[in-house]
């Protein structure tokens, strides 16, 4: 088995902040991150496809099928968006990086497990000092009730 | 003459469009930054001071000195914002790179023109691909009358 | 499971050398590392805590008290030091970058495993060419008796 | 158990085509990279070995041996070449990133499994944007018969 | 005056060698390099334009554009490329970094220089650790007769 | 005229402090920075030279005489050498890397200027996020009398 990992980029804003709770306690959980004006960064997306290589061709999976696939479940989704009033799930959910990695893995994971290969694994950066690894199930949380 | 540079970084949003023009106007200037909802960036400063080598101290300036005034007169300013309605000039002004780094400049120079050093450059990046230089007067620019 | 990961520095300075070994033992062994005056690095550290997401605020863990900790249990003990000479057990174990990784593994775990959360691995980067993975249990290694 | 993971660079060219399939399918297999002139990259490469610390020199192994075990099986081997008519296997096997992954595992295992170490994995970046990780048995796809 | 550089990249293939020249000589001047079977390297570039800020969109030039002209010009000519074979001038002139960064000034300037902006400069990196800057004349060099 | 420039790196440890200062005074001027044992960084130094592109070979120099210019007279130097001890003139002049990238122009200019050609600059990385630029004429600051 080979892993295969490409990356993109995408710009958007956010803010982190549970309806459930108050403004006071939003800003104890996230700081400055819970203003609802937003703020916004470049976040730079790393996918893992794993498999076998293949014996005609010599790759897990064909790279421009990749580059377009993750072009139109996440780069197109994604970009210059507000993320809290523009991109479903995160009207209801917090768009925190964990949150963020776990959408995209249910976006891209039925169109990228084919044919023996399937995605491993997805790395999430919100700057360069912070990023999330995901590799499971979908799961919803910090769900507003 | 030895310049020093140091970096900071800031979250912020923005969006680009000039109120004068109409929304197919800006999107035609701009394409997706256009949108209201904004997006945002991880922006990257650097700003360098050049003068003379202090012969007690062997430095240009004090790096804490530096550090300090880059955090109050910028990244306590734009950090977590949405420039276009926290961050005056940009409700005024489009908060493009070349703006910023004007904007930028106008709030450091003061601060670090002295002792026979002065500010002489700021590099501002919006992504890692894109980047704005920007040393001299401040003007405005982009302005909606 | 989702895990998050963030980054810290510090620059310290370290020599390696077993005390049980002769000067020219240490030399064939680690080359000009081995020269007691010591010689420096920017250390970068990544520290991966992994966990459930939570439902209340979407996080693995708080990312301010995340920061808090590294910064008191690293970079405020490593930070500016010659670590043979100023942090234990560096005193008594080659601080080759093998050991140091170990070592802020145990400052770090009591700290970070806490309400189902646990600290995954560490990484440790002596130079941008050469880096350590840790995730495991305490041991010490290279102590002269 | 730790690992320690070493950089290293190399600068090659290669295309990628099957020789049984046509020029044109191997277009649409590979687009622009397809071209028997072939191109170029500045593959970078890190090595990873996993064991136990040493208690003597407190090191999974000894870092000038890796420098050199790196250098002789592969820099020197791939540095400067076009790998498809200048480096076996790539002779007979289309040197995508995961074929050549493969190939520098088969050079380095030997010579890496001893003391109770072992390579662990390979990671190896074509562009800063595409990489492939491989930990395994040897293989060889993409051969033509 | 405010100055906006764009980053590409492009992967290409190339020797340095002087036909003028014997083999041996070639090798004197160029090492490894001077490998008729060529070698590759992700070139980065860097386009640096000046100009006032235009007080419409408070651009120095419209990004699309200046995307578009780098395409053009320079990535759809270099990029999966043999130089020596395959872009002129690099038939007849040894395709250094120092001769490719000429060589793309030609091609970008006269594109570029329009309504009271100019490009400034051009930076290209062979590999991280080497990179020419120019900006000037046109000018030919290496030029076998 | 073009330039080109060479990175290359050196670990090494240092302190900050005035001799003719109290440790009080030191520790206000530099913080951390003074503590006399010392602490270290990955210093990342680029040389750039500039000159006329060679009609024989296409470069402005030889990049291997660069190479080895630079490892002679700056990497051999202060590689894994704590600098206020092992360097001069660093045991009279405090290491702050303002003064030692015009060290490093004191050492390397007369060995660059030579056939039309001529060192323009020094860029000194103290550590990512803090450099240094130098031009000019030797001179000599914070020296303790």
């Amino acid at each position: 088995m080979v892993s295969i990992t490409r990356k993109a980029e995408f710009s958007a804003s956010h803010y982190c902040a549970n309806p459930r709770l108050s403004a006071a306690q939003n800003e104890a959980l996230y700081g400055k991150a819970s203003s609802p004006s937003g703020h916004g960064h470049n976040y730079v997306l790393e996918v893992t496809v794993t498999g076998e290589t293949d014996p005609l061709h010599g790759m897990v999976m064909n790279l421009k099928d990749l580059k377009e696939i993750m072009n139109e479940e996440v780069v197109e989704v994604y970009d210059h968006r507000f993320l809290n009033h523009e991109v479903a799930p995160f009207d209801r959910i917090v768009p925190t990086a964990e949150n963020i990695a776990q959408d995209i893995w249910r976006r891209l994971e039925p169109r990228l497990n084919a044919n023996g290969r399937r995605l491993r694994s997805i790395r999430l950066y919100e700057t360069p000092d912070l990023f999330v690894d995901y590799s499971g199930e979908p799961r919803e949380a910090g769900v507003a009730a």
